[in-house]
């Protein structure tokens, strides 16, 4: 390590720092702010992200980039290799373009709000042309080998490939064509209706927090609120890392699996090395590994029947009027029902993937220009029709039920997906080399489980992107064959097939 | 109003904004941040307040500062003129100084507390010493006329000097020496100890916003929380402001007029006009002034008869089992009991300005070099047995007890019993103008004395001076009249003399 890049470290730890105060602003937005406090947030938003920008595109960033030398320090190497992947791509994009996106899907985020509203899709749509129009000028700028969507998709989920996802999804979808229709022609059946009983919100609140706690939460370095979005955003390094939810009183898995899913996102920001806060050296591969940790535990553990051999039998105590007479086989079949439906949110594990190939199709054709945009209400309910068997009736519940598009986020969506095949993968894994694993869940003893996620993924930050690291950690590379066998067994057995 | 100065206005603004999220992250210090968040927070506060100072500071400001011509708007007139005040004075404090300043308080305040808790005045000497050279150094820097103590003060109270707060002062002593013994030997005595039994947490919770409400802190533009030392924060204008306070289940008046103290201060900042946030035309006086507002609503409004006729009955209702016994008259009488007492923020309403007498006199001579840091013991002891007439046994309970020494807020003081000046003068004023205000303090109508203040005071932010805003209200500069008045009439109507 030579003084370039002590010194290039420095600026990239202040612009780490910067935008950890933007998240505290967001959060704060989100689960704390006055009403009235909206007009001043996003003008002190707007400063911090600008000046995050304005430091990250200096001249004086590049020309210490080029004469710094990480000498043969594997950390220093990481830092080095990542700012440059960063930098390259933020000075590819000139300010006037970043601003022009950060207005519009601004403007974009309210209109979609109010087009969901009224159902009206021709009211998002010049929007959304306008937003491609602009993804399409980054793809351009940024460059890429095969096609734009590459160049977008790069932002979440770094080296990854349209073509790729586009053979792994197909993979993917078809075989879980190949099971749902047995699952949906079965005798034994689950009954989701038990899950739709009255569950008070202040013992949800008990409950929820206990589940973080249990599977290694630290409250000490975290938080748990409310907001209407459920998400997990990191404010000072593994120290400070907050997640939130919402509680719906008549339906418990909302905020049962929410909180499981984004304390599983929690334990990856917590398990990130101390030492390298605000430098890639103590951040996070990419969207896709980072979903595959909250994927994890909230399916794999969460909706598994060890998890629950431990944890019903307090659940029932807290619910006696509404959980009294469920066993809990029941009420583990009632939260692994499988059911076509229209809102990925809602979706159950097998048929949410079969949403996002969808979208990934649906986005890679808009980019491409292969897609009109007023041809994606047809698209959509064509490929819903298609895939799930069922049509939305209205867009609302349609091609305008995620804001991800009107925030500009395009090749984000592949991520969910990916998710789930990295925890599957991962989780296989860790089965092989924790050999009683699903007695320590059994028994509560999530230790093992995290200490192993920790050591084989955590506290190596972006030391190895998404592939190399599924690669050293599994031995393989990405393949959806674990995630189908893993759905394979657990709904045939639920289901009785 | 020329070019210049709309350019010097959007950086004055944008240094604002730095501020305000600087607020923010100590406001989320105190009341949400998980503990772990610490050491990132550190970092996260000391990036913003350096990158204010840096703006602050800048040639370019300068300049901008130099060319600037606010026309003849009042409003660009009052940002020209507080700028250049803010700048002029800044600018001769060496960002070495301002940083070694930053750092020995923040160690300062860990050695304050650990010598507090051990009651070890030697313990924390040598830093106090230390703080003690260090802002001499800020006032030979800034420059005075008569003493290094007005350059000091002139940081909370712009345009205050030392002589004047003596002569004040002095009158005050006086005027409160005099109708101390009185009291004392009264045969007609209020019973506090009714206050002492219990009143359960969530009930004052309930109490507590009820009494903001009601005095018109605006809940949409807004919080109330819990800290361990009460507090308001003004995070986005007036927009967002936000009070804490703390609940102490057998004591009831701690939260009770603490969030009526807070409250009386949110209204302040949420009655600047919001066209000028972040500029001087949109911020508030000085401490002393802001202390006047707080004051004000604890105890011209809050500890009055007038208040508690409306707000008695609710309150017995809400804890029958501790006030179902207890008269209105001896509610009233209890919440204005006098007695001195060794803990400044424990003490009545009366006493309370002799702890500050005191403090200012031991401040003042500290930095005068008239007297020695390892006397400082023996001149607290001996002036509140002097003053007060009771000596502590213990540093803890006596010069150790408050903080603002070891954050190097010399000069801060003073603001404190100024405030209680103020708002005796204005309130005075106030009856004047608005003659049935009694009649409406009992009716829970504030907003005649709400809007009085917003219109006299509030909505003019910065545009004059303490001084000149008091005669403006008023009449007459500001004097010891009006208070020793109130608590003359006060005092001898609830102690029947």
């Amino acid at each position: 390590m030579n003084e370039a890049y002590r010194r290039l470290m420095e600026r990239v730890r202040e612009i780490g720092c910067l935008q950890s105060i933007g998240a505290l602003l967001d959060w704060d937005q989100e689960t704390q702010m006055p009403r009235e406090g909206v007009t001043v947030r996003a003008r002190q938003s707007a400063l911090m992200a600008g000046l995050a920008h304005e430091r990250l595109t200096d001249p004086q960033l590049r020309r210490l980039l080029d004469e710094a030398d990480a000498g043969s320090d594997p950390v220093a190497e990481t830092n080095l290799r990542e700012t440059r992947r960063v930098v390259e791509r933020a000075v590819k994009l000139p300010n006037k373009l970043v601003r022009r996106i950060a207005e519009t899907s601004s403007k974009a985020k309210e209109v979609w709000a109010d087009a969901r509203a009224r159902s009206d899709f021709n009211a998002f749509a010049p929007m959304l042309g306008t937003l491609i129009d602009l993804k399409r000028e980054v793809a351009d700028r940024i460059g890429y080998e095969t096609e734009p969507y590459d160049a977008l998709m790069d932002e979440y989920e770094p080296g990854m490939r349209a073509a790729v996802v586009e053979t792994i999804f197909n993979q993917l979808r078809d075989g879980i064509a190949a099971l749902l229709p047995p699952l949906m022609e079965a005798t034994r059946k689950p009954d989701p209706s038990i899950l739709r009983r009255r569950f008070p919100e202040d013992r949800q609140r008990a409950v929820c927090r206990r589940l973080a706690e249990s599977i290694g939460f630290d409250f000490r370095a975290g938080r748990l609120d409310v907001s209407t979005h459920p998400f997990c955003t990191t404010i000072g390094g593994a120290g400070d890392v907050r997640i939130t939810t919402r509680y719906n009183e008549s339906f418990l898995p909302s905020a049962l699996f929410g909180v499981l899913h984004e304390a599983g996102h929690a334990l990856y920001e917590q398990g990130l090395p101390r030492e390298h806060v605000f430098t890639p050296a103590g951040e996070a591969v990419s969207l896709g590994i980072h979903e595959s940790q909250s994927r994890l535990w909230e399916n794999f553990v969460g909706r598994s029947r060890w998890f629950w051999e431990h944890h019903y039998e307090s659940l029932q105590q807290t619910f006696p009027e509404s959980l009294g007479d469920v066993s809990l086989d029941a009420f583990h079949a009632a939260v692994n029902t499988v059911t076509p439906s229209l809102i990925r949110v809602e979706a159950d594990e097998l048929t949410y993937n079969l949403h996002i190939v969808l979208r990934f199709e649906i986005e890679r054709s808009l980019i491409r220009g292969t897609l009109r945009v007023e041809d994606v209400p047809a698209a959509w309910n064509e490929g819903m029709e298609k895939t799930l068997g069922i049509r939305p009736e209205r867009d609302a519940e349609g091609c305008l039920q995620d804001i991800h598009w009107s925030m500009g986020a395009f090749g984000y969506f592949p991520t969910y997906a990916l998710g789930n095949l990295y925890a599957a993968q991962f989780f296989a894994q860790a089965r092989k080399e924790i050999p009683d694993l699903p007695q320590r869940i059994a028994e509560n003893d999530h230790a093992p489980l995290r200490e192993w996620l920790r050591e084989k993924i955590h506290r190596h930050g972006q030391r190895h992107r998404a592939a190399e690291l599924v690669e050293r950690v599994t031995g393989k590379p990405l393949s959806t064959e674990p995630f189908l066998r893993y759905v394979r067994e657990k709904f045939s057995d639920i289901y009785g097939l």
